[in-house]
């Protein structure tokens, strides 16, 4: 015999890795799966599978029938209760199917409808439970869940610094700073993001791939995104070189040479072009609506130092994974892995996230983890707050 | 019944307690306890109280007389051999007291004799251990390891900064950075410290009591040292106007005036006048001589950002303590925590250190330490390597 609440757990595990099968073909729609319990037996499962089709609770109780009746369904995001939208609303179905207990990972993120759903079942007298899980659901759906509060991917920030937080020596030599398995986690960052940014300098200094490499491991490759006004980016780079293995995107100012745009265009390079903002550099919010766009709902931004300074400083960040090495660089003309910009006046002016530093192991280097948004109001869509509390200046 | 294991742990943590009623008055000789244990009973105890008096293992022995022969005796150091000093060599009183078993956490870190006491026991037919609670043994005496290895204290460099390694914004605020749990952990270091050390510019700025106050603890203050070549510590400042409760050292260079420095002295401050190096930076290798002189053996450099980058240019670090708070202050203008100087040329110049950074969590901040001393080295007293490969180039 188990505990109820081990069955809960156990189903819900269920519940993620169906809906995990929508992964890569339901964007901008989030994973969503479900199934139908009676008894303690499953009697429906079911996940959605791309935009237009039927959601997981429908398939889930179409799969179980007449047992659903009196049964317990089990489903990661709020049903919806809208009709704006192409399939019917999943409470209704729910309701005339006899189910007598719904258990949900996390309320639907939009905050116009966040709730509602979970009104309407109890309204029809059912027992519903919220929250089991809910981290795991959030990481399932982060791209959807900033999508829908923010209205632009979600973005993790990912750095690799000396503990004096440099990047660099002033000759501009950055490679190596990290061990092998911090190489790791860059590489399983690669595979869990729609896209990769970088700055154009750090495609002039290191020519790197940007693709993923995990031995042994089949993996997938983010859009690599080059921030790049002035399109320097080398035709002949491993970045443009390897288009045929993964998507490349190059951002360009409107002073962009064209035949320089048009010859990475023929290379198969994607070119986007945006505004440059008040700091002359380009404008960061006209690019993430061009992602929204384009579906990237994650993105890695590795840097370099002023790339990641801009940012932050935009405050477009919402997790920072930086790894720290066991050495020094030392100098006052070494690059910080945060450049860029003045100094605040005040130290009281800094950015100081309320939200603390988590550290791992990670050989002989150490993984310092931030997860700037707030991660109540991203599950359960309801926020007091605006997102600069999560800057808060206190 | 307990193991033969987890009792040499029983005897050693007695031996350790006694070793530490020692500290205080004892140096610059270790701390140094002893027990006699006959048939599972303790049958003598001793410890070193100063210079001059009887050694640890010759107290325990004298209080156990006769009860001494067949038993064991445990002790923190290995026992001394060599006859250049005061007391006779305590090898000698082991072997006529007819002990049959010796536990010893470190060999002599004195190069020249480490190793000697344990062959004389064994050559005398006794059982001999080595190694149990070494680290703990290093820990009490890691003043004496030091000097007796490098013939300088044992320095802890103590830092704290935002995640992009920067300390204060270019208006020099740098106060507040890191939460009340690493404020607790400042003062712990300066309870364990014979000295602190500082820049002027930290005096200057932010005009430091640097006494230790930990709220209902007895504790004791460090001796306070200010690096103040030209000597421009103000007579009116916090770390002068409580000398009375902690004794304050002005280093001063030979160009510093010597009317201040009269000033200075007439306050109760004591001047050390040292040389400038090649840097035009006040001779820290000469300090160094001038603390052992003066029986400092264990030093805790707090910054700021140029007195942090000497030290670590120097190769003058044993240990590193990073408070590491939830912020981001950011511009090319700020103030590093390491400061000072040129960046290397190429990064495999750069310092890289052969030990991993563990890293602890202190409320919202996190705690990132390295130990740069060869605890096998330091712990043995033997040295296949030199110091350089602590910050190995590879």
């Amino acid at each position: 015999m188990t505990s109820p609440m081990a069955d809960d757990e156990k189903w819900m595990n269920m519940v993620l890795s169906l809906a995990r099968k929508g992964d890569g073909t339901v964007a901008p729609n989030p994973c969503v799966g479900a199934v139908v319990v009676s008894r303690g037996k499953l009697v429906g499962k079911g996940f959605h599978q791309r935009p237009g089709l039927a959601h997981a609770e429908v398939c889930a109780l179409a799969e179980a029938g007449p047992k659903a009746m009196g049964g317990d369904l089990y489903v990661n995001l709020e049903p919806c209760c809208h009709l704006k939208k192409r399939t019917p609303p999943c409470t209704k179905e729910i309701i005339q199917s006899g189910i007598q207990r719904v258990v949900i990972s996390t309320l639907d993120p939009n905050p116009e409808v966040s709730g509602d759903g979970v009104k309407e079942l109890q309204r029809a007298g059912i027992d519903v439970s919220v929250g089991i899980f809910s981290k795991k659901a959030f990481e399932l759906n982060r791209g959807f869940f900033s999508l829908m509060k923010n209205r632009r991917p979600f973005i993790t920030l990912k750095g690799a610094a000396s503990i004096d937080g440099r990047i660099a020596t002033s000759s501009g030599d950055s490679q190596w700073i990290s061990g092998d398995r911090s190489l790791l986690l860059a590489h399983q960052l690669r595979n869990t993001h729609d896209a990769i940014l970088v700055g154009v300098g750090t495609i002039l200094s290191d020519d790197p791939l940007l693709t993923t490499r995990i031995p042994g491991k089949k993996t997938r490759n983010p859009v690599r995104i080059i921030l790049d006004s002035m399109a320097k980016t080398p035709v002949n780079s491993q970045a443009v070189k390897t288009i045929s293995e993964a998507a490349l995107w190059i951002v360009a100012g409107q002073e962009a040479p064209s035949k320089k745009i048009m010859e990475l265009q023929s290379a198969g390079a994607t070119v986007i072009q945006c505004q440059m903002d008040a700091m002359g550099r380009l404008d960061l919010f006209e690019l993430m609506n061009h992602l929204v766009e384009r579906r990237i709902l994650t993105l890695l931004v590795e840097g370099g130092g002023h790339v990641t300074g801009s940012f932050l400083s935009s405050r477009l960040v919402d997790r920072i994974r930086l790894v720290v090495a066991p050495l020094v660089i030392g100098g006052d003309d070494s690059i910080n892995w945060v450049a860029g910009g003045d100094s605040p006046g005040m130290l009281k002016e800094a950015q100081r996230f309320s939200v603390p530093i988590r550290p791992t192991r990670l050989g002989s280097d150490v993984l310092l983890s931030l997860d700037l948004w707030d991660e109540k109001t991203m599950v359960s869509g309801r926020s007091d707050k605006e997102d600069s509390d999560v800057f808060g200046d206190h």
